[in-house]
C-alpha cells in the first residue's frame, strides 16, 4: 500500500473482464485510484465512452491507438486484459512498458514463464527493467486458486511430501466464452480433434504447477499434463447452451510434476457444465498436514477481477522487471 | 529463494520451539542451510552441545555470550525464540542487528507494531536499516492463521464488508506452557485476577487484527479485545494436568476492529483443554464471498516452527528494516 497519492490507471481491453475491472475500480475511493483512459481495437467499442460501455460515470472516450494514448496519458498502471497467449500480447505489453507504465495483466502465460515462453518473457523482462516498470500476470487461476493458495498452505509446514489441489467449477455458472473454452456442447470426436491440436482446455495449469514447484524451491522439471472430456450423463441447460446426454460437458485437466521419484505437485481441474459440489481444495501431505478448502469454490469471473485490481497497489511498490506471484507480497483486497 | 549459497543460521533460544527449529533445520539439505551456533543463558543448557540437547548430529557448544558469539560466527540469519514481549527481547534483537544478521523472531509483539510498542519498534527499525539487516516477527499466530491467511482469503475480492476469523485449538493437545498460558486448571477467581492485570491470554491477537486492517488499506484504529474463561463442564485430563468441572479449561479471546460504523475485522480465538472440532475458519463477507477452512485446524507448535524456518530464505532476500508479513512474499515451505 506504498503508493504516493492517487494511482492513475488505463484499462487495456474491454471484454467482459475488462469492463468488470472498470466497474470495480469505480467502487474504490476516487482519491486512491482513478481510471484515466481505456483502449480497445474493437470497432464496436472505440470512439464510445467508457461510461456508455461499462455503465459507470465516465466520459473518457475509448481509444484504438494504444501507443499514442499511453504516451499522452502516462498512466501509473495499465490493467491489461486482452488475451491468454504471451506471444500474441507481447507487442501490447511492450507498448505499455515503453510508456513507462507498470502492467497488471490477465494473460495466463505471463503468470509464470514456461520453457516455450522463456524467450518472449526474457525480452519483456529486459524491457521492463530498462524502463523501470513492473510487469505482472495474475488472475484467479493461474495466479491464486491453484498456485498462490497452494503455496500459502505450505507456509507453516516444516516438511512437504506433496501438494494436491482440486478445483471443481460449474462452467454452467460462468460466461459463455468459458463454456466454449472447455468444449461444452461438442461431440467427443470434435473434442478429441481439438485436444490433439492443444486447442482446448484451461490455459495456465502448467504455469501454476511450475510456480508451485519453484516456490517450494524445487528445481523446475517436466510437467505432465492431460485434458480429458467430461461427458454429460443427462441433458443439461445453461442460459446460453443446451448440452445433450453423451456430448461434452467440459474438461478434466490434470498437471503433475514429479521429483524424488514421486508426485510432488498435482493439480486437478474439473470445469464442466453441471459440476456439483464446486470447491477449491488443497491437501498438503506434510508436517503438519494441511487440508484447506474453500466451500463452494471461488467464483472465477469476479475473482479474476479482484486479483487484477488488488495487484495494482502492490505492483506500484514492486521492483522493476517481469515478476511472478512468488515475488509479490501476500494478496489482499485493496481498500475494501 | 534468492539466496547466494548456503545460509548460515544461529539459533537464539533453546526452549521447546527453538530445539524443534534446530531439528527441522537439520532435515533441510545441508548445502542450502547450516546451523553454525546456538545461544541460551539457561545454566542447564549453555556449555552442552547442540547435538545433546536437540538430538541431532552437531558438536557446536551452546553459548551464553550472545554478543561475542554473534560477532565471531557472523551468521546470515538468527532464529530468535526467547519471548513474547518486545521490550524484554529488545536488547537481544539489537545484539543480532549489530552483528549484521537478519533476524526471524517468534516474538509476538514484533509481528506488527501496536501503539504501545511503537517506540521500541522504531528504534529497532532504525538500527536494522543502519546495519542493512532485516528484522521479521512471525509464527503461526500471529503471523499466519489469523492474519496472513485472512488477508490472502480477500486477495480475489473486489469488495470486502468484513472479515471474520475463528480459530479453535484444543489446548490439551499442546505443550504444558500453552495450557498454563490460557489458564487451564485455574479457578474462575484466579483467572479473573490475572485477566484484570492482563496477565492471561494469547499474545498477538491485537497485532493480527491491526495487521489485517492495515493490509486492507484501512487506517489503523482502536481494537477492542476481551478475554473470557471457558469453564470445564466435566473433568478433563491432559498428559500434564487434570482440570476439574467448574475450573477454567482455557480462553475465549476476541479482538474486533470497527470502521465505517461496523465490525470490519473480528478475530475469535478459542484455546482450551478439551475443545472439540478444532478448526481455522475464515469468512469474508465480500464479492465474491469466501469461506475458507482448514479442517481440524493448524497444529500450532509444528506450524510455528514451520513459519519461522520458512521465513529464513525470504528475509535473506528482503529489504533492510523491521518488516511485517505485509511486506513479505507469500509464505511457502522452503525446500520440502
Amino acid at each position: 500500500m506504498n503508493y504516493p497519492g492517487r494511482i492513475r490507471v488505463v484499462q487495456y481491453g474491454l471484454g467482459p473482464i475488462g469492463l468488470e475491472c472498470i466497474r470495480a475500480l469505480f467502487r474504490k475511493p476516487a482519491e486512491a485510484i482513478e481510471l484515466v483512459g481505456a483502449i480497445d481495437n474493437d470497432p464496436d467499442k472505440f470512439g464510445r465512452t467508457v461510461g456508455e460501455l461499462a455503465g459507470v460515470s465516465c466520459d473518457e472516450v475509448v481509444s484504438d491507438e494504444a501507443k499514442s494514448t499511453l504516451h499522452n496519458l502516462q498512466p501509473d498502471v495499465v490493467l491489461h486484459t486482452t488475451g491468454s497467449s504471451l506471444e500474441q500480447v507481447q507487442s501490447q505489453l511492450l507498448q505499455c512498458i515503453l510508456a513507462g507504465a507498470d502492467v497488471v495483466s490477465s494473460c495466463e502465460e505471463l503468470s509464470h514463464l514456461t520453457e516455450q515462453n522463456f524467450l518472449v518473457g526474457y525480452e519483456l523482462d529486459q524491457a521492463a527493467i530498462n524502463f523501470g516498470v513492473t510487469l505482472f500476470g495474475t488472475g484467479v487461476n493461474p495466479g491464486y486458486a491453484m498456485d498462490v493458495l497452494a503455496l500459502t498452505a505450505t507456509g507453516v509446514c516444516t516438511r512437504v511430501n506433496s501438494v494436491k489441489v482440486v478445483r471443481r467449477v460449474d462452467a454452467g455458472k460462468r460466461r459463455l466464452p468459458l463454456q466454449k473454452k472447455v468444449g461444452a456442447g461438442l461431440s467427443c470426436e470434435d473434442f478429441k480433434a481439438l485436444a490433439d491440436k492443444m486447442e482446448i482446455g484451461h490455459a495456465g495449469l502448467q504455469e501454476s504447477c511450475l510456480m508451485v514447484m519453484k516456490g517450494l524451491g524445487i528445481e523446475e522439471g517436466y510437467v505432465r499434463q492431460t485434458v480429458k472430456p467430461v461427458i454429460a450423463t443427462a441433458t443439461v441447460e445453461t442460459s446460453d447452451l443446451t448440452i445433450q446426454r453423451g456430448q461434452v460437458a467440459g474438461i478434466h485437466q490434470v498437471a503433475v510434476a514429479h521429483k524424488y521419484g514421486r508426485e510432488v505437485v498435482s493439480l486437478e481441474l474439473y470445469m464442466y457444465v453441471g459440476a456439483d459440489n464446486p470447491t477449491d481444495l488443497i491437501m498438503v501431505d506434510g508436517d503438519p498436514p494441511i487440508r484447506m478448502e474453500i466451500e463452494g469454490g471461488i467464483h472465477g469471473d469476479t475473482a479474476t477481477v479482484g486479483a487484477l485490481i488488488n495487484a495494482i497497489p502492490l505492483v506500484s511498490a514492486s521492483e522493476a522487471g517481469l515478476i511472478s506471484a512468488l515475488d509479490m507480497p501476500i494478496p489482499r483486497c485493496f481498500l475494501p
